[in-house]
């Protein structure tokens, strides 16, 4: 089974990120690692943090001659801003962010002892993970991208005019990840007003999955529902408050005869299709083979530069909030760690499904699998 | 560990449901289990089946003089409509459902053979689950409702207007669980057009949770985040297609500024408190101690009256979808297998924080910990 | 995953298996199920109640026309020996049972409440699950089986001198399950004896699993680890206290040049081979394609007809333990749960390595890895 | 849920520890983690890898000011010997380790990448988790230790005569871990004429825990079982063939009567107690608060200097095994694993029964269990 784990506080030593079950024979690219990394550290509206810490993951464990041999991956990422030990007490909880809740329910008077670890910092290795995770996934045609659909109520009207590849390459040349340029360049003073008021802003991205055969994931029991899965997957990334797949919120006022995806065939090709994709390529909690499509709302900082109204848990006094950093918005940063947690949970359905020790002996499951499909 | 599983099919002999994992020295009354049955069987807009089927739920193991013992709990729910072995074989797979996807995954030919278990009659037996969980929460003073909040694009414009009581209170009453009766008058009329137009319909409901104490749920591993794992306990439900918590997907055009619940200290009670509640409950993926606001939204009914373009999988001829049955919306009765789903989660994590093994223990742990939240 | 669940009383109304995760498409033969559920009630030695129940599994769930399509099988084995609520209160712990520690545990006052479900009936339910799992295994050439190798010091002075075959034959024919007739006439002596002095004795059984293919299991992760997966499982059965592989304990005094099985290669049918199995089948945790062979130490009964000093858990009076029932040994049945044990956790590490939904799935997966093996 | 994964290799960079789940507010003493460390390295009989190590863990998460603060423990151990990429190629697997199905399994034509991970260098990591938990669970007054009773046959008679005490203080000065020191001298001859003889040599370690409460563990499902989970973490050791608790596989020629521990209360302590302990402290899989008592079986290495017969993978020719390392025996250093993965399983089972997020609340949920107890 298909598991990572993530260790390590936002100005610790380093973080420590560990993917075990991954199958033998899969070559890695280190560099490929790193280009996610890097990915996660862009973005218009990101502040100081960004320019200090360039992250590069160190493989461990688990490979040889960058090849992996069967065992546990481990990854190791820097923390250039390790300064644990020296930082001060904080008393001052945030508002939004896990200071409070998290001081009463580990019992600590320090609440540096909660933010360390609940900062976003720790996404980095999940995004290590999924760089992994999207090698694997490559190696089978899968492809994995994310854009930013909104920010601060700037929108890509109907972000399903836009095919993957679109997406793919255009999201990628800009600042704030938005696939159209004049959106982007909407957002971006967007972001520019809310620095200046001294606040933060959130928005929505969208990860899109290209290549994923129909039937992963399973309507038979609740915990192989593959919308499920993905929806924890999301879910579990710090700032989200929402997710939904394909139509989403939106089925709420579609009637029925609008919100679901005809069936057609297609005589030469032999494959079943559809000409539209409401589901986000979700049915019966399955892969309908169709583009996957999930949009996460991500909530704005919680650590303002015009703080708000707290509580010192020492003295019971009212005060402000504690000012930890000063990004002012990290949606395109939060896609990217989307994308991860993504690839990471298909990675796993995907060996589920197909079983397999070394690449080669899942590559020949998929590929039966592949031709069982066609002859349905 | 807290754990349950659902086995049965639609038209099958009967549901089972276990649950495992409950303290021993829980009283349980069978016939709050049988009102949560019933409570999902109504709502405006339900069809024929709802005629049929009285939904009881026998108590078959795990309890002597209706109280619990420790062991797994089995319950069994009788289909009144037990045809599955007479049911003609169905070929044409409607969109929108596990049918198509279904059969190539699991290589049938008879679709009946994927919709049997794809159908959300199984929800019934999760409404069992939820209704033992529930009697469990309540002895630690929570409290679970649920709402329609929109149907078909008719909405309740600001659904944390209403208290937790005025929920709990009008929406039982009302017969699309409707907090507000104007609205909810309209939610019948939009149910009456929609199903003389032989089309379906979906919508958006809210489960709210009160009396939950603060540090459920944890930011220290992925798994343990409880928006992640509610997230996931609401998405596996068969027709939802979005999660939100709090203002939910509203937070990206909401400035930090007004997206996060300052934190008030009462001299008094000597308690943290906030003056409003954006989270929905959760912070840090830890529940705050206020009132726990999910929303999700419910996608329309797959089978129409008025079917939908589909491929017979067998001649591959362009046909209509089967039509299996006849609800013109369910949105109430999701939103009470939601509450269910939630209240599962949220004795799972009870009682991995409290531990315990009879209702004693796990109470004078509780009791432990509220004390030390009042000291902290 | 696959994964089962047992619940139900010794006295009351039924006992219901579920196994979730089995492939669709397996033809299920009840009467199969039903004659493991016969074999576990056989054995010299037996009480009363195996004269009361002759045990069937009605197939709730999970099948249609008797075969699987995906969804979990329930499974129910009524009680003919239901009388849960007439049972008189018990305060005196047997001491070897969990009567004691399970009601301080659970905080119970009628150790009934503890009896109840601590009592091997539950294996009933297990055999149940594990007759399914044979019929899986069977389809992949996988047989298994079971023999007593001692009871009370009477022993089968070296099991390995039998062939698989033997094995299977023999066992089946003696009522405790010797392979060896004249020690298994021994035994019964053994048993008389034991029965005339009001005691109880237990022994040690042997499972023998022949046909598995090279490499289920893993050393990468300690809980891929199949020699300790199946120790869990055979642990997991009430009276068992030991558990060993191949040589097992006797490994302690054999030197390393006699413990281990040398590596040789057939060069006509191309594999490689041992001439010994002092490994019982299993290197690096892993099956090496020899039998597997596991043996488990069960045991006496702790119910004796000659009760044991206890202490009455109301008065704290010096009293005997409680009379339950009088079987005097159940070790040929111990094996028979054994088989069923090991049967559950090869069908699960089989589906994690092969994969697939539908047997006719995971077969093309299981014979590409055949060919694999072949042609290393 | 506390969880440990361990990853790395022989002769990789380094062995990564995490330890998920451990309370907030546990002071760790890192020189104890590097004393545990030490102790698995010594042993009468160990070769030349001893002497390069001297292993020291590197706590790089989850602390600060060496106290926890709730999340993730990783802990690095560095490779001195690191030379991975520099070791030749191996096409003669050993008999008795992973080397063949590994090979096999995974599809690799280099053994290496198979031993490099199956080696019990892997232990090394499990230690420092184990170590770990040893902190925590003498916080409430649990003691864990081990010693030799048994190698290449000579044994230890009766382990049962020596009190923890004995063992913990004898064994710790004996250089096989032998309580007794007339026997340990033996021991070391054994191992002296094996050594001489070119072989390898095994036997039998047994783990002592003394201080547990009654009532860990329990009989409702399989996976709770206690005796289930430890037989689980000791046989996942590289070498173990065999566990057994109390009589252990002695149940077979011991009657009932003389099987099971009497129950006798004492007025003045108000505690139940037993006057015997053969169940080894696990009665229907659960502590009784008596000593925990587990023997495990570990095999002779598998490479010997004198090497078993073998076969090229690539010429398919026969030859010897590889030579790989050259230890006599590592009994003494497997009951220190030993002890860890009891330590660990030990710790988990703890905090699924009083639950907890720091030292305190576990401690005030366990004190409010003991008192339940006396109160029984």
């Amino acid at each position: 089974m298909l598991r990572y784990s993530t260790s390590g506080e936002s100005h610790g030593i380093c973080l420590i990120a560990v993917l075990e079950g991954m199958v033998a024979g899969l070559k890695l690219d280190p560099a490929a690692i790193d280009h996610d990394l890097w990915r996660r550290q862009q973005g218009y509206g990101r502040g100081g943090r960004m320019l200090i810490e360039t992250d590069r993951a160190e493989l461990l464990t688990g490979i040889r001659q960058n090849e992996t041999i069967g065992g546990p991956l481990a990854m190791r990422i820097e923390n250039k801003d390790f300064k644990i030990n020296q930082l001060p007490v904080v008393h001052r909880p945030r508002p939004g962010h896990a200071d409070l809740v998290g001081a009463v329910k580990f019992n600590r008077r320090d609440v540096r002892d909660i933010l360390e670890r609940a900062s976003a910092r720790e996404t980095t290795a999940r995004v290590a993970v999924g760089a992994v995770c999207r090698q694997f996934l490559a190696q089978f045609g899968v492809r994995v991208t994310s854009h930013v659909t909104d920010i601060g109520g700037v929108k890509v009207e109907d972000p399903s005019v836009f095919t993957y590849d679109q997406v793919a390459e255009h999201a990628e040349k800009s600042q704030v990840r938005c696939v159209d340029p004049a959106v982007g360049e909407r957002m971006m003073r967007r972001i520019d007003e809310i620095k200046a008021a001294k606040d933060t802003v959130g928005g929505v991205f969208e990860v899109r999955v290209k290549g994923l055969p129909p039937g992963l994931g399973s309507f038979t029991t609740s915990d192989a529902r593959l919308d499920a899965r993905l929806a924890f997957a999301l879910m579990s990334i710090q700032a989200v408050k929402g997710v939904e797949f394909g139509l989403g919120f939106a089925v709420a006022h579609t009637p029925g005869s609008r919100a679901h995806d005809e069936i057609f065939y297609n005589e030469k090709t032999k494959k079943f299709f559809r000409k539209t994709n409401r589901a986000g390529g979700l049915e019966g909690s399955m892969t309908t083979g169709e583009e996957l499509v999930i949009r996460a709302a991500a909530k704005p900082y919680a650590t303002l530069m015009k703080p708000l109204a707290s509580t010192n848990i020492q003295t019971k006094a009212a005060e402000v909030g504690t000012i930890e950093r000063s990004d002012v918005t990290a949606v395109p940063a939060c896609g990217v760690v989307g994308e991860s947690m993504a690839m990471f949970e298909l990675a796993k359905v995907f060996l589920e499904k197909f079983g397999g020790d070394s690449l080669s002996e899942t590559r020949r499951n998929f590929d039966g699998y592949l031709k069982q499909v066609e002859e349905f």
